[in-house]
């Protein structure tokens, strides 16, 4: 998942339907659902059990899950997840995203940039202080600066103090704030990926389907001081893997749930909200598939945005239908009617009895902004990589010289390292692709706004889209990353000196984004604090033991290894690496269901039998990709790497008649290592826990 | 080109900025530039050969352009022409759209279903019959019906007078009404078709791009009494074929153009019609390629119509580019202030003087009906062959016990037997295609209108639109031709009795449907007039001797096969065979740069020197697919197949610069016939112009 699809509108809240006797919840490392797992189970969570997972689980900032596989610091997730990472250390010559890697060495692996794992070290609740900080009476746009102020402080203490990336959650939609404390590596190197044809075996056809044949992981290890750290918490790696029926945990990073906001929320994303994202993403798939059919170097250029755009829509197709399941909105409808008539008989629970209003009135002000806040702020008038580094040039010279917790979020000083990173990356920008992909968009903009709209007639400067792109990025110098730190380095004297034409557009469309930003953020404080409301209320009357709506920050599922039945037909738990000959076979090896020539080569020597993917009933959504599933022992039994077609509208209600979770079985990799890459020192470390 | 894409808005006004020095025109076979191509090369049209390449010509009623290639009823057109064709004789087991088709003896071809072909016999002016009609001071909605009814009588008149096929078409927008008569074949057989890959090699990726390397033909055979037709005028094949600089015609059926639109009109083209237009084409095409690449039978069957979608998005792509080209707007609003200036200073061209204001009010009352116009009317909501065969029996059933000249148009008498032969195919229809089409359909129309609109909650009766799409497609009894049959000629009181949940569901919409259409035809009439009125004193200004926009009706191009120049580089006009085997090495060989089998076992035997495609600056758009090149004796020397990109925005107004007709080289064909497909007997054909 993208940045910019985890930039959109945050609307976390709490969730759980009190007793639960599913496999229900991503649970909080800090309040795991020990009684839940004991009652349904019998199986006990020990603190040491908790830590050594917590602690073994990996964070993507690119926006993935990963776990330590060894002492040695080799984390595993996805190949999806690092596929960014694969990118940029690829060029037309070396194709590694396509092709593959391995290092049969420690001196080959390869530096990958801009990568930063994180790994959670500590969670402290720190709801007082922010909440003793927004005092009742307060504006919302001073009550949005005044949490603001408390969250930055709260970080850069914590930041001064233990030197950890400090982050400030907001959970429950502020019905409690905690702590999250980071270990973070940004020295990463690249050890292992099978070739793209393998891991995303089936591509978008079969992405969020089952049975599925796919060796989605890619290997990395962490470095401190230019040599591989030596990790306290590791994953052991079964060998067996994981049996049908058995009771196994995911430790993981869900993106976002959005199981409890109100209905008046739902019918937003429902009406406007989900149609508009569609028709957005759909429009860039057809702009992207269509370039990148021109050419085979095209299509490596484009090859890993496509894959996130095409994830993105279907998932957000599958989301859309469940909007539209009559059943599902029923339920919601009768829920809040449930509540709202136990609020309204108790005054003291008048701001919980009031909140719904206050959200619905809300949401109508974010729908006469979302049009400009969406083209100016979340740029989508401008997709280019070197407009986005425009804009945070310009916003980084105006918003550092300010008190730190005055800045816009993403400027906190915390989060200063990091953003530095991103910015100086060398990652590679392709001028061809940069200009059909800010053409599109400032076509897009002329269609939304209207091209006498004052904002648009400035940045079009009477150019035509194509003109105009073509204008803009091959007259830019932000390719340079020497120019960039010249710039940033410069600060406001730079920056209003500068005739880059990137950095003028971004200072023209500055003011009036920052503006609808702010309305924005008013409205998103108004809803804040009317779910804070209902939040509190609804503990007052059914007590703790919930989980909050998935924030990207590490959760706990428990589950067990179970098939399904789909329009009658009985789907089996598991695959086998056999099944990935037949499923070619069956589409005429056309491309994605064709097969890299080394899998060709080395069918006979393969164990068909050998399990190759499951699914099971965890309670997970996007982020949770490279998640380690564990089993009672702590040990690695597989890896997540996606939901079938029916999980995808567990973003608004938990099911488990249907939706699953699917992973990637730790006997099959192994087996795969072993007798398709011939990885011996790969799979000893593994089997061995540490490195030869 | 689809039916659908053709029922949208036609606006079709006249065209030329007074002398033309170019090789611009579609030119009217009854008023043809005779002058202009005598002036620039000396040429002189004959009465004598202009009748034989009208009599040669033959439109594909599907959308396309076609010729006579043999006294014995051979047709040439594109296999993109003939595709939808094709894939009505396919099935799972002989895949002719895919693998290609020949028929080595008579017996082996194959009768096509519902294919109709017109030959244009005649052209009669009828305006003043028709202007008489339509008398002053009638409101916009008796205009409408008195034209309808005068345009009724004239064709069913001269339907019983001649048995020939008779349609009223608008020309000029009512500057002119011309009565054209056509020879109708309705026994269509297939003789011959390459294999797609190399037909439409390169794909969509390729298509509207050169240099490109297509065999876009496809054969077949007009019967009559179960024999061949021997037709009295048919093409020479020219085995030399186009050579660089030659004076060249071609004779087919442009589709639309929209050169004199006012800037009000382009306005709205630019801001509301193409992007509702894109985004629906390319949520379409997502849609149907997401599905299609689930298997390779899903392919199969969404083939035809996902190469229609991706063909009009790409050229709708091109167009709207060109529409947000300020130069070209700039000249729009030039040569409409400078027309506006000559109309307000002559009180006898007062109505042209007024014209531009009503263009623009009408405009905006169309903005305000064209979504529901687009959904109900359209049928954007309802997208399955099956909604479209109900639609057309409820209202069948209340137009045909009306007077001739009071119905809808399309019931017209005249009419009738085309729309049977269309409404009883037995055409194939997959309930599983028609599920997902009409499903995401039913989502769209409740995006649009919103669910709580009445006709959205009668249509989705409480079911999501996954649920309710399988409930109706797989409830519905239309697939039977016999169903239809019975419905049809049951007329109203079978439609009533009948509970078909497809029939209930057209009933349920029909009434607001056809409310909504007489709205926009009031407007479009209103347009009409102010359009004609600017005609007229257009002529009167400038004199005859222009031609009308594009109408799907026969016209004349001139030209000369060029090269031209794009980012700096030289492109030749002329490709040749082996040309396709170095794009596809240079492509890798993946789908849609693989060949077909055939190809490449044959590529030894080819001469790969042997022209293949080439480039000419004709006045073409989309509907001239198939139309013949000839040389000055009239014979054959290329088929039309597509445009370059730079010729998107024809519709608009003609350049040569660098827009391009491409065509299918006479010599490639021959060569291509005889040496891979070893068509000995098809090749003696063409070039003999007689079956032996």
């Amino acid at each position: 998942m993208s940045r910019k699809t985890f930039m959109a509108a945050s609307l976390a809240v709490f969730c759980g339907t009190g007793a639960l006797r599913s496999d229900e919840g991503m649970w909080l490392y800090n309040d795991p659902p020990r009684e839940q797992v004991r009652a349904k189970y019998g199986f006990e969570m020990t603190d040491a059990w908790l830590e050594h997972l917590q602690k073994s689980s990996v964070r993507f900032n690119s926006g993935g899950s990963g776990s330590f596989v060894s002492e040695d610091g080799l984390v595993l997730s996805n190949h999806h997840v690092g596929a960014d990472a694969l990118q940029k250390v690829s060029s037309a010559q070396k194709n590694y995203l396509r092709d593959g890697f391995y290092a049969r060495s420690q001196a080959e692996e390869i530096a990958c940039v801009d990568l930063e794992l994180n790994v959670l070290q500590s969670i402290a609740n720190v709801t007082e202080r922010v909440n003793a900080a927004v005092t009742a009476g307060l504006s919302p746009d001073d009550a949005v600066k005044a949490r603001r102020r408390v969250m930055a402080a709260i970080e850069k203490e914590s930041l001064d103090a233990t030197g950890l990336r400090s982050d400030v959650v907001t959970l429950y939609q502020g019905g409690a704030y905690h702590l999250y404390r980071f270990k973070k590596y940004t020295d990463v190197r690249l050890v292992f990926a099978p070739e793209q044809q393998v891991a995303f075996f089936g591509g978008d056809p079969d992405n969020f389907e089952y049975p599925r044949f796919d060796l989605d992981i890619c290997l990395f290890r962490a470095y401190e001081d230019g040599k591989p750290v030596k990790v306290p918490h590791s994953l052991k790696w079964s060998k067996a893997g994981a049996a049908e029926g058995e009771l196994t945990f995911v430790s993981g990073h869900p993106g976002r749930t959005e199981r409890m906001l109100t209905v008046a929320e739902l019918e937003y994303l429902r009406d406007r909200q989900y149609p508009i994202a569609l028709a957005y993403l759909k429009r860039r798939e057809v702009l992207l598939r269509s370039w990148s059919e021109r050419s085979a170097e095209n299509a490596r250029r484009a090859k890993d945005e496509l894959f996130g755009i095409q994830n993105s829509r279907k998932a957000r197709d599958g989301g859309h239908a469940g909007l539209y399941d009559p059943a599902l909105m029923q339920s919601k409808r009768q829920q809040e009617m449930a509540l709202r008539t136990k609020f309204a008989a108790n005054p003291a629970f008048a701001p919980a009895a009031a909140a719904y209003d206050q959200i619905k009135q809300a949401q109508s002000s974010i729908a006469r902004y979302e049009r400009i806040h969406r083209l100016l702020e979340a740029g989508q008038a401008f997709q280019s990589e070197l407009f986005d580094i425009a804009h945070i040039l310009v916003r980084a010279a105006g918003e550092y010289p300010k008190a730190d917790g005055e800045r816009l979020r993403e400027f906190a000083e915390a989060g200063r390292a990091s953003l530095e990173m991103s910015l100086f990356s060398d990652k590679p920008i392709h001028n061809d692709l940069e200009i059909i992909s800010l053409a599109d968009s400032l076509t897009y903009l002329n269609e939304q706004l209207g091209a006498e709209y004052p904002v648009v007639k400035k940045v079009m400067a009477g150019k035509s889209p194509r003109a105009r792109a073509a204008e803009l990025i091959n007259g830019s110098r932000l390719r340079s990353v020497d120019e960039r730190r010249r710039l940033y380095k410069g600060g406001t004297l730079a920056i209003d000196a500068s005739e880059d034409p990137l950095i003028l557009v971004a200072k023209s469309v500055d003011a009036e984004a920052r503006e609808v930003r702010q309305l924005m953020e008013a409205q998103a404080e108004i809803k804040k604090q009317a779910h804070a409301a209902i939040a509190s209320a609804r503990f007052a009357l059914e007590g703790k033991g919930q989980y909050p709506d998935a924030t990207f920050t590490l959760r706990l599922s428990y589950g067990v290894v179970k098939g399904y039945t789909s329009l009658g037909k009985a789907i089996p738990a598991t695959t086998s690496l056999g099944g990935i000959f037949e499923r070619s076979a069956e589409m005429e090896g056309r491309p994605p269901f064709d097969l890299p020539e080394r899998w060709q080569k080395k069918r006979r020597a393969l164990h068909a039998d050998a399990p190759f993917n499951f699914v099971s009933t965890h309670d997970i959504i996007g982020g949770n990709s490279g998640s380690p599933v564990v089993n009672r022992n702590g040990e690695f039994v597989g890896i997540i790497f996606d939901g079938n077609i029916e999980s995808l509208a567990l973003g608004f209600a938990y099911e488990e008649t249907q939706a699953r979770a699917l992973s990637v079985h730790s006997a099959g990799i192994l087996e795969a290592l072993r007798s398709v890459y011939a990885a011996k020192p790969l799979v000893e470390e593994l089997v061995t826990g540490q490195r030869k």
